[in-house]
C-alpha cells in the first residue's frame, strides 16, 4: 500500500526538521513547503534542507505581496490591535500559510497537512481551523504536539537521525517575523516584572540609540490605502518595508504585552511593529478628518470584533467577510495626506489634509469668519437635556431623594 | 420688586467679567464663584476682581480633592479616552463646577445659574444639562451666547464699563486647565495640516528638550487606585500633580486631536495630559495582569460608553451610575505595582506584578516546569473549529462554490 | 421678481392643504407631490385636490415597489425593531419620500422642499436630514411648525380660504400607513395605563374575532429575500400585501409601545404590522438554521445600530451603507423554507429547512447515529474553564476571601 | 486505604442510578444529593432510591427559594434570552446545583463531585466550570461521559446490578424542568422541519385548547422585583409558580429554538416558560416607562452579554458580578404596575403606570395642554443634521459623485 502524503509548513528550524523525519517514520511521504511572508527567508536553502532531512518534495512560496494586499491592508484599515495592543503579526500570517499548504496539498493529492506548533499556543488553533475551513477533507497533523518530547529528547532524536542542530540552539527566545512585525516570547520574558532585555529586539533601535534628528514622512492614502511616501509611489509591501526601516531606526513600535491567549492562559509577549504602528496611527488621523461622526463612533466596534476574530483563528469565515464589507464602505473617502514625524520612538502625526475633509474651518473657527449658528445650540440643548430634566423632576420628590 | 439673583461661574477673564456687568444691566444680582479644580488659580484675586466689576457677592471654592476622588479616579480606572485620544479634561470638570454652582445657588436662594460659554462648544451643553439634572427649577443663563458680540464689540463694552482688559488679550489660544490636563484650541491650530507651535504647550517639554536620562517610577495601586510613587504614599491629587510634573518634564502626554463635537462640527484641539496618560497606561498594564479574560474583553465596551456619556454632558445620570457600578466590580483585584520608565515622551511600562496576578508562570512557561496540558488543545480545537468545519462541508458543494 | 418655488409632500389632509395656501401667502409657488408607499392612496383625487386648494403643479408618485426593494427588504433582513418593538414603519418611508421630493425639486428647479410635520415628532428630523443629505442647497420649510396654530385657529384659516374640512375631523387618532404597517398615536392612547380601543386598529382583527382555524403558510427565501408563498412566486410588495392580509386576519402584529423619541420625550404609539412581524420572525428562524454562530451572535449588534440609525433619520449616510454591507454578506446562505402557522395573533414557525442548513443531525442526535466526539469535550472544558480555575486559585487565599 | 468520596447530583433517573453503582465499582463512596429547584421533585423518594442503589449517604436540598431570589430575579430583570429566544432555564439552575454539591462536598470532606451529563451538551461545561470556580481543589467526574455506553449497554449493566429500570424508558424526550420553565430535546424534534408534537409539552395548553375568556393580571413591581398579583402579595417563587399556572393555562410561553450550543453544534430545543415570558415582557414594559433613554438603549448590550455569560457556564465570575452591578443600578426606579391580558398564548401588556414614570403627558400630548417647545426642534435639527450637511456638501462635487 502506498504511503499517505502530508504537506508540512517547513521553516528550516529544528522542530520542523525533526518533524519531517518523524512523519516519515510514521509512514508519510512528506512534502515540505517553505514560505516567505515578508521576513526575508532564504527560501532556496530552506528548500534544500528539507530534502536533505527526508522530504520527498520541497516547495517554496514567496507570499509577501499577497500577504500585504489581502491580509495586512484590511488589518491596517481596521486598526486591529488585540486587547488594544497587539497588531496581530502572527495571527495574520497563519491563514495565508494555511491557504498555501491547502493549495499544495490539493495539487499533490496529499491526504494531510501538518504544522510545527505545540499544544499551548494560538497558532495551532489558527492553522487547524483555517485548514478545515478551506478543505475539511484534509487531515491535520501536529507532530510537535503529538510527540510531546522534552528539548533534550528532541535533540537526542535529531542526533540519532543526523538532523543538523542549529548553532543558535541556546537562543532563549521564540521568534516569529513577517512583513507586519516581529514577535518574541519565552526565556527571561516569562517574568512580567522583568524589563525585556535588548536581545529581545531586532527591528527597532532602543530609545537611547535613536537619531537626534527626526525624519518627517508624508504618507499619501487613496481610499484607505497608503500609496506614496514623500511623493514617491510604492507598492504596498515595499512601502511597509520602507517604513519598517525608517521607523525602526527611530525606535517606533515596541510593544510589551501580557495577553490572554485562546487556550485559557495569559502569556507575555514582546512585539516590534515599526511600520504597522506608524501606518495605523497615520490612517486613524486621516479618518478623524474624513469619517462622519456616526461612522467614527461605530467603526471601533467593528475593529474590536475583527481583531478578536483574526486572533481567534477565524479568518476564513462569514463573520470576517461581513466585518470587512463594513470596513470597505468606510474607506471610500479616506483619501489625503498625513505628515508624520518619526522621532524618539514616536510616530507623531503633525498634520493631515484631504480634499474630502469634513473639518470645516468656517464652522470651526472662532474668528469673525464663523458661519456656525450659535443660537441653534439653545434648541439643541433644550431637547438633548429634556430627558435629564424630566428624570430630575420626577426623582426630586420621589423615592430616590 | 427685588432683583433676581444669578450665580455665575467666574474665571477672572474678560468674558465672565463682562458677563457680571451685563447680567447686572439685565437686572440681576450677580453672585460670582471662583473655582480651582487643580489648575492653581489665585482664588483670592479672582474673588476680589468679581466684586470690583460688579458682583454683589463673591465665593471661592477649592474643589481639587473632590475632583480627583469623584471625577478623575473613575475616569482613570475606565481609561476614558474620547475617540480613543482625549482624556476628557474639561468634560470632567464641568459637572463638578455645575454642582458647586447649584449648591451656592441653593444656599443663596438664587433664581438662576450662569456660565460663560459660547454657542459653539461642548461645555455649554455640559453645564446646562448638569444644572438641570441637579436642580431643574434653576434657570440657566449663557450671557456670552446671548449677547453674540464680536470681540471688538465686547472690548468696547468693557472699556465703557471700566472692566479691566487682560494684558494677554491677543493671546491666540483658548485654554482650559485642571488637575487632569490642559486643553488648547483656536488660532493657528484651526488648520489641521499645521504643526502645533510650541506656544500651544505649557505642561510638557518638547521631545527635543527632554532630559537624556530617564526617570523610573514605581506606581503602587490598591484596588484600582494609585496610592504610592516609589514607595511614598500620596493623596490622589498630589500623586497626579507629581506625575504631571515629572512626566511633563519628559514630554509625556501631548495629544493633537481632530474631534467630533456634540454640536455637529469637527474641531482641532491640542491637549497635554502627562499625569493622565502615565496613569491610564500603567493602570491598564496592571489590569492586563489581574483581570480575567472575559472582563478584559468586555470592559472596553463600558469604557467607550462611559467616555461618550461624560463627553456628552451626561455625568449626572443613571447611565453613568450603572457604568460606574460595573467599573467598581472590576477594580477589586487591580492591586499591585507597575514600573514605568519616563523618557523621551514615553511612559513605558517595563514591569508589573501583583499578588493577585492571573499570569501563571507554571502554565505559561516553555521550560520543563510546564504544567499546561497540551493534549487538551486537541479536544478544544475539535469543538472550537466544528462550526467552521460544518460550514465548509455544507458550502463546498453548495451555492457558494 | 418671480416667486420662489417649493415642493410640498402633500397627503390631501387638512394640514398640508392649509400649508399649500399658507405657503402661497408667503409668496411661494407650490408644487404638490402626492405619494403612495403601499397604503393605497387614491393618488388621482389627491392630485386634483392640491390644484383645487392652490398648488401651481401637482405630481403623483407610486413608490411602493421601490419602497419594498430598497427600504423594507434590508429592514426585514436586519430584523430592525426600534427598542426591540417598533418595526420602523414611518421611519422607513420618510427617506424615500424625501428622495422623491428632492428629485422633483431638481426637475422643477425649485428653491425649497416642505413637509407637513409639527415640531414635536421624529418625522421632521427624518425629512430635513434626508433632504440635506440629498441636496444641501435646498431650503427646507415646515409650515405647520412655523405657523404654530391651535387646531381651532387652523380650521378658522381653512374656512376663510375655502379649504375643504375633512369629514372625519374629530377623528381622535393621528395615523400613518404604508406597506410595512400602520402607526397610530394621540387621543385616548396618551394615557399609557389605558387599553388601546379597537378604533385604534384597522389592519388586524382583535384576538376575539380571529378565525378558529389556522392558516399555514410556507415562505420560501432566496438569499434572505422572501420569494414565494405556498409555492407561488410573488413580487416583494405583493408578497408583503398578501401577508398583511392573511396575518392581519389572524390578528398578528399588534404592537403597543411607549417609546423614546429623538426629540427627548417618551410617547405612546400603537402599531399594526402583520406582514412585517410574520416575515421578521420567519426570516430569523431561517437564519437560526443557516448562520454560523459567530455571525448569529454579532449580527444583533448591527441590527440594533441600524434600527437606531434609521429611526434617527440617518438613512442617507455612510454608516447605513456600512451596516448594510455587513448585512448583505450575511444573507448569502439564507435560502430555504419556513412553515408558519398563523393563528390567534401568532405567527408560529413550526418548521424550517435549507439545503445550506448548518444543523447537522448526525452531530446533534442522541441516537446511535451520533458522530459527535464526546471525549473532545474534556479538553474543551479544560481550556475553557482554565481562566476560572486560575482566578479561583488566586483568590481563595487572597484578599477576596 | 480508605475509599475516595464523591458527591453526585442525583435525579433518581436511570443515568444517575447507574452512575452510583459505576462510581462505587471504581472505588468511590458515593454521597447522593437530590435537589428541587422548583420542579416539584419527590425528594424523599429520590433520597431512598439513592441508598437502595448503592449510595453511602443521601442528601436532599430544596433550593427553590434561593433559585428564585439569586438566579431567576436578575435573569428576569435583564430579560436574558439566549439568541433572543431561550430564557436560560437549565443554564440558570446549573450553577446553583454546583454550589450545593460543593457545599456538601466540603461538609463531608469529599474528594470529588460528579454530574450525570454526556459529552455533548452545555450542562457538563456549566457544572465543571462552576465547581472549579467554587473549589478548584475538587476533582470533577462525569461518569456518563466516561463510560460511553450505548443505551442498550447501559440497560444491560442496570439489569446486572439490579438497578430499577424506569417504566417510561422509551419516552423519546429528554426533559429538564425548574421554576423558570421546562426544556425538551431529542426524538422527533431532531428534524427542525417537523412540528413539535403535543407530547413535547407539559406546562402549557395548545392554543386550540386555551380558554375563550382572558385572565387579566395586574403585576406590581418594586424596584424591579415583582411583589404582587392583583393586589395580593406573593413571595417570589410562589408568584412565578402562580403565573406558570395561569399563563400556562392560556398557552403562553412555548418556544421552539434551533440554537448554537457551546460545544460547536446547533441543536433544536423546545421550551415552555409561561411565567418567565409573562414576567420578562411585563417588566420590560415598566422599564419602557421608567428608564431614561440612554439606559434603555444601553441596557440591551448588558442583557445580551449576561445571557451569553450565563449560557456559557460563567455564572461564578467577575464578569457576571460587573454586569449585575450595572443591572442593579437600573432597577431603582422600576416601580409600578403592569396590567397583562393572558389570552390565546399571549401575555399582552395593556397598561402600565408608575409614580416614577418618565412619560410626561404634558410633553407628549397633542392637545392644547402641550408644554413642549416646538421651536427648539429647529435648533436641534440644525445641529443634529450638520454633519450630514457637511458630508453632503463635500461629496457632491467630490470623488463620490
Amino acid at each position: 500500500m502506498a504511503n499517505k502524503k502530508v504537506v508540512l509548513a517547513y521553516s528550516g528550524g529544528l522542530d520542523t526538521s525533526v518533524a519531517i523525519r518523524w512523519l516519515a517514520d510514521q509512514g508519510y511521504d512528506v512534502v515540505a513547503v517553505g514560505l516567505d511572508v515578508g521576513e526575508g527567508n532564504d527560501l532556496e536553502s530552506v528548500k534544500n534542507k528539507a530534502l536533505q532531512v527526508g522530504a520527498v518534495q520541497s516547495y517554496t512560496v514567496d507570499a509577501t505581496k499577497e500577504f500585504a494586499e489581502e491580509f495586512v491592508l484590511p488589518a491596517m484599515q481596521a486598526h486591529t490591535l488585540y486587547e488594544q495592543k497587539y497588531p496581530l503579526v502572527s495571527a495574520l500570517s497563519r491563514p495565508l500559510i494555511s491557504k498555501k499548504l491547502v493549495e499544495i496539498a490539493e495539487q499533490t493529492n496529499a491526504d494531510a497537512v501538518a504544522h510545527g506548533c505545540t499544544g499551548k499556543g494560538n497558532d495551532q488553533v489558527r492553522f487547524e481551523v483555517s485548514i478545515q475551513a478551506l478543505n475539511p477533507d484534509l487531515e491535520v497533523l501536529a507532530p510537535v504536539r503529538s510527540w510531546g518530547w522534552s528539548r533534550d529528547e528532541e535533540i537526542e532524536y535529531a542526533k540519532q537521525h543526523e538532523i543538523p542542530i542549529p548553532i543558535d540552539l541556546d537562543n532563549p527566545y521564540s521568534v516569529d517575523q513577517n512583513l507586519w512585525g516581529r514577535s518574541n516570547e519565552c526565556g527571561i520574558l516569562e517574568d512580567p516584572w522583568t524589563t525585556p532585555p535588548e536581545g529581545a529586539y531586532a527591528l527597532t533601535n532602543p530609545l537611547e540609540k535613536t537619531p537626534d534628528e527626526a525624519d518627517i514622512v508624508e504618507i499619501e492614502f487613496k481610499q484607505g490605502r497608503p500609496v506614496a511616501l514623500n511623493g514617491t509611489t510604492y507598492e504596498l509591501d515595499d512601502l511597509i518595508q520602507e517604513l519598517n526601516s525608517v521607523a525602526g531606526k527611530h525606535g517606533v513600535g515596541r510593544i510589551d504585552h501580557v495577553e490572554n491567549r485562546m487556550v485559557g492562559i495569559k502569556s507575555r509577549e514582546v512585539y516590534e511593529c515599526p511600520g504597522a504602528m506608524t501606518l495605523i496611527q497615520s490612517h486613524k488621523e486621516l479618518e478623524d478628518l474624513t469619517l462622519p461622526k456616526e461612522v467614527a463612533h461605530f467603526k471601533p466596534v467593528i475593529e474590536k470584533k475583527l481583531s478578536e476574530v483574526i486572533y481567534d483563528g477565524l479568518w476564513f469565515s462569514q463573520i470576517r467577510d461581513g466585518l470587512e464589507a463594513f470596513l470597505k464602505e468606510t474607506q471610500q473617502n479616506v483619501t489625503g495626506f498625513v505628515r508624520v514625524k518619526l522621532f524618539k520612538g514616536h510616530a507623531v502625526v503633525e498634520g493631515r489634509k484631504s480634499d474630502l475633509s469634513l473639518y470645516n474651518e468656517k464652522l470651526a473657527t472662532y474668528t469673525p469668519d464663523d458661519e456656525f449658528d450659535h443660537q441653534s445650540a439653545i434648541g439643541f440643548i433644550n431637547l438633548w437635556g429634556l430627558p435629564t430634566k424630566v428624570h430630575s423632576m420626577v426623582n426630586r420628590n420621589g423615592v430616590n431623594v
